[in-house]
């Protein structure tokens, strides 16, 4: 089995594992920047890859070697395939940092995105209670499935026994991504002339001066929560209220909530919001 | 194999699925709420026992009869758990609204929370491109790990890696998640006195005037990227500087970020939050 310790244990070293990934114990304060103190001599990287091997063995796996492995996009919880992981397509997974599965139909290793580029970058991988379930939670440099959707859940079965021409296109998004494709979806009809009472949303995406009064009076609604000690389910009430006019303004600008939350890990792996404001004060 | 499909037409009836779950053509408003025109009188049920009985035809179940089933929760994104389900454990899925699986060690049909109560209200159910693998996509009543861990996925591989003596207790967080931990984190600190400058969060977590100005500045700049027109990244960037300083007033209130999206979810599957808003107006 060919894996890199090197690229172990630069994986270790990496900055961008640092904050989220990685022990606080392990993360030193160097210029302003975390840096894992993990030297990469030849004594480390055997010792990791005994590590490595003591961890292989503690997987259960079936009786066909595999486990199932479930790649999640780390920024929004998307889940975006699913395939089976043997020894060593964990192991390379752990090694390279992309997400590796074992082909059952195959017989063989094969790494997201060897033919489409679409790799998946692999942050931490998780293993659940029983130990027979594995998470490769990272990044995906492109649409995951092969059909070009953006996950490879996208056929829900209400719509199918509700409706037997349902078009069998609708991502299985959690709560945020559900309320950023309404919102996408009012856009793309306030392009169009309506008749009626046009929605809240397609008066906010047609209004910037009402649009930006209105995120200003729920920043200020969800302050006085605090201020006023208002009841807490007040809170939770204006901080959507926040978050659904503020997602109308990232709408009209083209940004995606994903690019806000690549932003806050970014931040937070390299110096972090709390150095950045701290140093500007 | 005993189906309820009264209950399934009462669950394609039910209000709570419609909005994110139901195709809009399906949803006719009446009096400011949602309705779904599924009529259950006896046609109707059987013409869905027979969709369903086709739904679980198309499933390519294993040679156990088996497919892969994901129970992930719909507002946090989380994968709570991982299963198998056999074409009982799928249909009972669909018509009890309960995540429900096939134990392979026990050879039963399972319900996740009939000897906990921590039962998984699944909303919808998606299947993948291949048509091999499930998501239950739903809210828990509870911690959905039989060690009473939020979900089964809580050692990270990246952790034991680098430390033997890592505690194994790390929830697979997206980066939404990850950020409310730190911030809790720093809350719990906050009320130990510490060395040295405190850091930016603990600063906003014991100044309530301090953590408002904030707030209201963050908005105010994040309006001003559409009213300034100023590039399209400073509005990715403010946002992720009031998401932060809004999630750190929902700490200093022990409101969860999930909770805010629950918010969400039930203003939209009720009357929205564009009816809401225009009847106000």
């Amino acid at each position: 089995m060919a894996i890199s310790y090197n690229a172990l244990a630069q994986t270790l070293q990496g900055r961008s594992t640092c904050f989220f990934f990685v022990p606080k114990a392990l993360c030193i304060k160097q210029r302003s920047r975390s840096t894992v103190v993990f030297a990469s001599n030849d004594k480390n990287i055997i010792a990791l890859q005994s590590k490595v091997d003591n961890l292989l063995d503690r997987i259960k796996w079936d009786e066909k070697g595999l486990a199932v492995a479930i790649a999640q996009n780390v920024d929004t919880g998307a889940v975006l395939m699913q395939g089976f992981a043997n020894r060593e397509a964990l192991s390379t997974t752990i090694t390279s940092r992309k997400a590796t599965f074992f082909s059952r139909s195959r017989s063989t290793l094969w790494t997201k995105g060897e033919t489409s580029n679409n790799f998946i970058n692999v942050l931490d991988v998780y293993i659940d209670c029983d130990r027979d379930s594995i998470i490769y939670l990272g990044t995906p440099d492109g649409p995951t499935c092969h059909t070009g959707a953006e996950t490879c859940y996208y056929t829900s079965v209400l719509d199918q026994l509700i409706d037997d021409e349902a078009s069998g296109e609708k991502l299985a998004s959690t709560t945020l991504y559900s309320l950023e494709s309404i919102i996408s979806k009012r856009k793309e009809e306030s392009t169009v002339p309506q008749e009626g009472k046009p929605s809240w949303t397609r008066r906010l995406l047609t209004d910037d001066a009402l649009l930006c009064s209105k995120i200003r009076e729920e920043a200020d609604e969800l302050c006085r929560t605090l201020e006023d000690k208002e009841e807490v389910s007040r809170t939770a009430s204006e901080m959507a209220d926040v978050l659904y006019h503020a997602m109308v303004l990232l709408s009209k600008r083209d940004v995606k909530f994903e690019d806000v939350l690549e932003v806050l890990r970014k931040r937070f792996s390299q110096s972090g919001i709390e150095e950045k404001q701290s140093r500007s004060k």
